[in-house]
């Protein structure tokens, strides 16, 4: 007797850059390299929601989630589980829309490789004064700046999940000493100590790089304030790789433009796309990248996919779904 | 009885920066963390040459040459050892000048530590197309530029000293395979496979990422030259830490404009310092860095001191130098 079949639909915004398109061939290429699981599903696919109505209606898995959806107990008489394919679900909360029977899952463990790259590439940068020499560069302005060794400074990393972890290895890589920041406050591989979020300003007048790698939460945000980035050495550098809003970008510019800080990697502004006209762009000693730090953009859709159809697997064992957005934690 | 003192003289340039400078601070330090040693020099300190012809009448060792010197059996006749702060040394070429009693040695070993770190940056910023997203940031445009990971790309190190095993670590740190080549052929650790120069061109096709780290010797002057740069594949990049010499910035300029390279990260050019006219400061994704990879800029006098006086410690035992300028090698 054949098993019964699962209902997935999945989702895709074409607005949305091709390197996270779940797209009916990547989806193929995932149920080949995950067959037994594979074989359990029927699955649709929905582009900008012009079928997702009709798919609602006895759909037991959505993949793709972007936004908050309403009156989903009607819609959705079936479903179970709804996973969006991004790491931060900031944008969900509250999670009151969720119906009571389902499970809201993201895309955590899909970032961590490529984020870790980036931050050899953000410590390294900041340390060799990278945004100056650009500068030079293009004023066609031969000026040797000289910058120390990185060994042996402190990386303050805030937030020790998928992100921050990749923060903490690749400190340690340069040989940087690693001073961890979580809710929790427990070690993880790597740190040298690890501090609950209480202990922040005690922490950041010793921090060479300040790494923002924390969910945003009614907890995060603004958490890197204007009285926190002036118990920064002027010597410091910030790098955010988390969203803009736990950052404030007004006063980091400001202490940027009266020199008051090394230099700032950020991979996230507010709002995105950053407009022409925002300051922000010209911010002496600020590196800004366009939100690319932490996803792979050859195999993004194909990573995630791996990890959902592992899940998908503890699915149909009846086990405990992985990466369950808390409700009261807000990630 | 107190034993004899070694005459060493210590010749500085003015117009060098402030971070080569040894001047009779650093020395003491340097004496007081290698105390034995220090005891036994009496030193001399000089600034452009003013005090030079005098020094040398009795001067045993010279520290700090930067360039060739006339009739130097003459001049010095106490003369046994000359010490180049610089790894480098292809100015000094051809050493006809040298007396035949009179050993030169290179500052090989003090330039690995920073080397490493900004091999970090260049590999990460070639994979990341920052000069590209550098671009855009200065047109004040936001383009979200993708890249995949790095994991499992190819490294092909030319150059096996001390730069060329810096790249290696960092290719290994960031999970590159790592191809090797050097005149003996010879593993260094971390590289996957190693092999000798006439082994070239049948590699290139295959690089990711070529690393110019030889010596300027007769054999590597136009190493990587336009024959060579054209059996690169369009997705490689280029990064030379070595001297401008051994790579062809024509042709590299040229394919970078054409498209034919991803980008290339270059610490020196020819000349140095490089004109406000020249083309090659506007070359598209080409990122120039004014010769500053390598060398400790808090530090490198004492990481040269320490490596020199570990060597005199050998001449004080009458054991034969290390980082000896081989004239036939020419490095």
């Amino acid at each position: 007797m054949p098993m019964r079949k699962i209902r997935v639909h999945v989702e895709n915004l074409r607005a949305r850059p091709g390197i996270y398109h779940v797209t009916p061939e990547r989806w193929s290429a995932a149920c080949a390299r995950h067959r037994a699981q594979g074989r359990r599903i029927e699955a649709s696919f929905g582009w900008d929601g012009e079928t997702l109505e009709d798919a609602l209606k006895d759909a037991e898995i959505v993949i793709g989630l972007r936004s908050r959806l309403g009156r989903l107990a009607e819609r959705a008489p079936r479903l179970k589980w709804l996973h969006a394919t991004l790491a931060g679900v900031d944008r969900l909360f509250p999670l009151d829309w969720l119906p009571p029977g389902a499970v809201l899952t993201n895309n955590h463990g899909a970032h961590g490789v490529k984020a870790e790259q980036y931050m050899h590439m953000a410590y390294t940068m900041l340390n060799t004064r990278m945004a100056e020499i650009a500068v030079n560069q293009h004023a066609r302005r031969w000026r040797q700046v000289f910058s120390p060794s990185i060994i042996g400074k402190t990386a303050l990393v805030v937030g020790l999940g998928d992100l921050g972890q990749a923060a903490v290895r690749a400190a340690k890589k340069l040989g940087l000493r690693v001073v961890g920041v979580s809710r929790s406050g427990k070690r993880v591989p790597g740190v040298d100590t690890a501090h609950k979020g209480a202990a922040l300003d005690r922490l950041l007048p010793a921090a060479d790089y300040v790494v923002m790698a924390v969910p945003l939460t009614p907890d995060t945000r603004n958490l890197l304030n204007r009285a926190r980035l002036d118990l920064l050495k002027p010597a410091a550098g910030v790098i955010n790789i988390a969203r803009a809003q736990v950052l404030d970008y007004d006063a980091l510019a400001g202490k940027l433009g009266r020199g008051e800080l090394t230099g700032a990697v950020v991979d996230v502004v507010d709002p995105e796309p950053l407009p022409p006209e925002s300051p922000l762009w010209e911010t002496p000693n600020l590196i800004i990248t366009p939100h690319i730090s932490c996803d792979d953009g050859e195999h993004y859709v194909d990573i995630s996919l791996d990890l959902w159809f592992a899940n998908f697997a503890r699915f149909l064992e009846g086990k405990p779904l992985r990466n369950r957005v808390d409700p009261r934690r807000g990630y």
